[in-house]
């Protein structure tokens, strides 16, 4: 196991098989040193974990674990783009953070915090990122929000 | 002609003159191995061909049917950039597309799956790319779709 | 002084210090040539110098000051990441400017405008970037625009 699946362990997180995309795109694709992956949602099992929009129908905890859940299943992308070992990781880059919102609200970082955090555990120092954080009308199948994500690593 | 534009010659599609930016902005940016495509919208011999929001008064259809040709348009940008030659594009790496959507609309994924579909037409194996799909509250000049894209070339 | 610096001044405007991140997240990463710059937000000596959403209590000039400003903080961003010489900048990428708009507003690309000319001003040719413009429900903080920037610089 690598040692940011131990990390993630401890806080009693695992990493599950990564979901595969539903149409003529790829999870993630790698360009030289950038490990790019597509947009992630809170599926968890397959299912939808939260639907919604901040400001309407649903909380700052809702969306914050929504949010880390989608950090999960970026990491689970880059499980499967690198055969399995989560230490070639070397940085991760940036995230993007799509949070749907109405027009009054302004927490968006503090939703987005949730996946910037669930990065620093699993990565440590690697974990460090740029990041935007913005507010979406609505996102794919009603989720509360979606995390995108590239990390470096090796060039192939 | 490129390989590239034989495939969509025998899906009926040609690849028009880039359009120019108008502002003080560039329609594409080299960086290393990495080409960089401006957002690009909707526009057919230079009008638009497509308005509206998805959800209100957009179709599904019309705003595929957008998303699609905002794909050509990132296609001819990489056109100009590549001093004509399509087959330089080694990988499609990222697509991100944005759709002007009300906050119940849920199917952002079938808009930018047009984009996605014309991508893999266009470049096979070479297309499959990484992608994210939201929403908007609204897009530049009213256009349904906003589709930005990342190529990989060689390195100049 | 760096001549980005000087050219700046020439048009009175002064590269601030830098703000801090204010979670698990930076506001700059750099990977192999690529310096990816964190969303920033029109702050201005700490404080937010504009809130409101165009279409609703924000106007076009209001927005086009509050874009300026933000490309001025990715500036001081990326300042601080190049150990204060602005000129290591070989090439300004990719802006991405994100608008809180109403469903009916049009003219985001007349607000990122105002931060892609400063751009142009600040770096002459190496100013010249790609682009996208899109518009949000909302943004953090209740801020009208936001922008992110990648830039080219020296490998580390």
């Amino acid at each position: 196991m690598s040692e940011v699946e131990k990390r993630l362990a401890a806080l009693g997180i695992s990493v599950p098989e990564a979901a595969a995309p539903v149409a003529d795109y790829r999870a993630f694709v790698q360009a030289g040193e950038l490990l790019f992956i597509s947009g992630q949602i809170p599926l968890k099992d397959g299912a939808l974990a939260a639907t919604g929009q901040l400001g309407r129908d649903c909380s700052l905890g809702e969306a914050r674990a929504a949010a880390e859940l989608c950090a999960v299943n970026c990491i689970a992308q880059a499980k499967a783009a690198l055969d399995g070992d989560l230490d070639r990781v070397k940085q991760v880059v940036k995230l993007t953070g799509f949070v749907s919102a109405t027009a009054d609200f302004t927490d968006h970082p503090k939703v987005v915090d949730a996946a910037s955090a669930l990065m620093a555990a699993a990565f440590g120092d690697a974990g460090g990122h740029a990041r935007a954080a913005v507010g979406c009308s609505s996102l794919p199948l009603g989720v509360p929000v979606e995390v995108e994500a590239i990390f470096l690593v090796d060039k192939r």
